[in-house]
């Protein structure tokens, strides 16, 4: 796909959006607003076998895409797929728990050697997901591509599943900072590769996750979350520079501010533990904002998810900014609420 | 205990430290310094059935208490004890499995009143273990005693065992603010008569753990973090005004410094992900720091933690602060790494 032209207005108020312009009401899609919480995606689920086939399914991933926008109107679809399916495609055996994902993990010593190098095939059928989705959608959707950023692969790739200390990737990185680099630097070539063929595939907008962005020290944060991703986005937008990159080191904290001044991304996602006032006042002066509602105020609804709706509005409601949560969609949250929260989003804000 | 002259001048280098004076070598303790990590730890263990048990028979607490003192020297000793005895005291079974504590979860709609009220005589063997540490300390040896903060406990109340996503507890907190608030209520109520109990019984300091104080947003983390410390505080004061009370609200991020501002606390206790920039430049100007190494800098060892310790000293050397880790001790540490930091901590810092 060639870059979209820069002068052309967008029918997208998500690119809107993230272009820096003010919207009367703010343009908003959901992390994970497709899955298990929607009845109609349980049903279509139960069509494939694993996890990853499904991911893998171009027509069955499509429709888990569409079914959020076609339910709620929100302003983008967001792919549906897994962050893991690139560590997949490097050749670790993948699988889905009740736990979530279950990895061989890698060996520091001689894991590196293992994986596979050079052009990855095993993600075509994402790129296929991403045609199909894109045909499907009107112009004023935006399809939202995404990838995990290295450093939060690189956690499943080596600890195995889900960690709560890290001890076996801290341990590697901290110990031998050059191999440990060599797994990042696959990661980054990787994921330049794997979002650069979401785009030519029609993706509007990427996000690079780093879900576990917030367990590192600020030296160690610089060199495996800042670097690596300042490298993607440099790579990336020397093919297609006026596709947007959200960048959501989750967890951050006190090195938000560093991530967005150094990350090269266009704009930031902000998690619910970033305060509105300080996102407002020393964020949203760099980079567009998304974020940042309790998905538990999502899930409970009611109250608490008005007074949190108009909270983050008032905050925000003067800049560019796309309403999201500060972390995805909860499975046991009631399509009804995610309805509500569309309702609440169209209603002009008593603030303005 | 009658409340120790404020006048005399301490034999304690942790008091000293806390009481604002910089020190050429910095004051040292670690967060679970003792226990699994430590060979006499577990042949100690062994002596006891379950781990509650453990915690709640003085001669085995208090020698687990003094173990890592005469083997490292540190300057402190903590309480071996658990955050959790205040649960089970309140009349909530409590166990421990290979995944951590184990409670049957408090039901919001009545499980408030099932809980014990009144004096509680459940805690009396931790007091009897602070005696039992303090008469066998030196008098330069502080003796720290602890309780977990209200959230933090109420979390493991609530959801029953460790969580990832906190729905059990953020659904009562958004739903029923006056209800949960009863809750975290009875625990400033208990938390208080706690640590006065162990402060007449001998300790020197106390540290409230808020381990979870990261997960909430922050109005949340005002109402049930902030506001219920500053109501411990002010009335652990009232009774014992120069005890220094250590605040630990960790993963508290871009909320640390409100934390700092407002909860009444006499010293931060910060995690690995504060950047000692920020930590010197905002927070040591309102309040000694102690922190903040990474448990896995101490368990890899070598480069890595002289160049951890390092960086720390070089941050903090010019401040009244007291060397700790970011987090606990994690029991595949080698002992000889602890010894290894006594060292480094031991020798002149190269910048000063």
């Amino acid at each position: 796909m060639a870059d979209p032209k820069p002068n052309r207005p967008s029918p997208s108020r998500l690119l809107r959006a993230l272009a820096g312009e003010r919207l009367e009401r703010p343009a908003w899609w959901l992390m994970r607003q497709a899955g298990r919480y929607l009845p109609e995606y349980r049903a279509l689920r139960a069509k494939a076998g694993s996890f990853v086939e499904f991911c893998k399914s171009p027509a069955l991933a499509a429709e888990a895409t569409l079914q959020p926008v076609r339910r709620f109107g929100m302003d983008a679809a967001i792919l549906f797929s897994d962050i893991l399916l690139v560590a997949a495609a490097l050749g670790q055996p993948l699988d889905y728990g009740d736990d979530g994902p279950q990895l061989a993990p890698l060996d520091p010593k001689d894991g590196l050697a293992t994986l596979y190098r050079g052009s990855i095939s095993a993600l075509d059928p994402v790129y296929e997901t991403v045609r199909l989705v894109r045909a499907a959608l009107p112009p004023e959707v935006a399809l939202i591509g995404f990838a995990g950023a290295p450093w939060t692969v690189a956690t499943y790739m080596v600890e195995g599943r889900s960690s709560r200390d890290f001890i076996a990737i801290k341990t590697w990185a901290y110990s031998d900072p050059a191999g440990f680099g060599a797994l990042i630097d696959l990661l980054v070539e990787t994921t330049v590769a794997y979002l650069a063929g979401q785009i030519a595939a029609g993706a509007d907008v990427v996000q690079l996750f780093d879900s576990w962005a917030g367990v590192l020290p600020e030296d160690e944060f610089a060199r495996v979350v800042i670097a690596p991703t300042r490298a993607i986005v440099d790579r990336v937008k020397e093919r297609f520079p006026s596709v947007p990159i959200i960048g959501f080191p989750r967890g951050a904290g006190l090195l938000y501010e560093r991530y967005a001044a150094e990350s090269g991304v266009d704009a930031l996602s902000i998690d619910t533990m970033v305060p509105v006032g300080f996102a407002r006042d020393r964020l949203a002066s760099c980079l567009p904002l998304q974020g940042n509602l309790d998905p538990l105020a999502l899930l409970v609804g009611g109250a608490a998810l008005a007074e949190g709706v108009a909270r983050i509005r008032a905050a925000f409601g003067d800049g560019a900014f796309v309403f999201n949560l500060g972390h995805g969609v909860l499975p046991q949250t009631p399509p009804e609420h995610v309805a509500a929260l569309g309702r609440l989003l169209a209603a002009p804000s008593a603030g303005m």
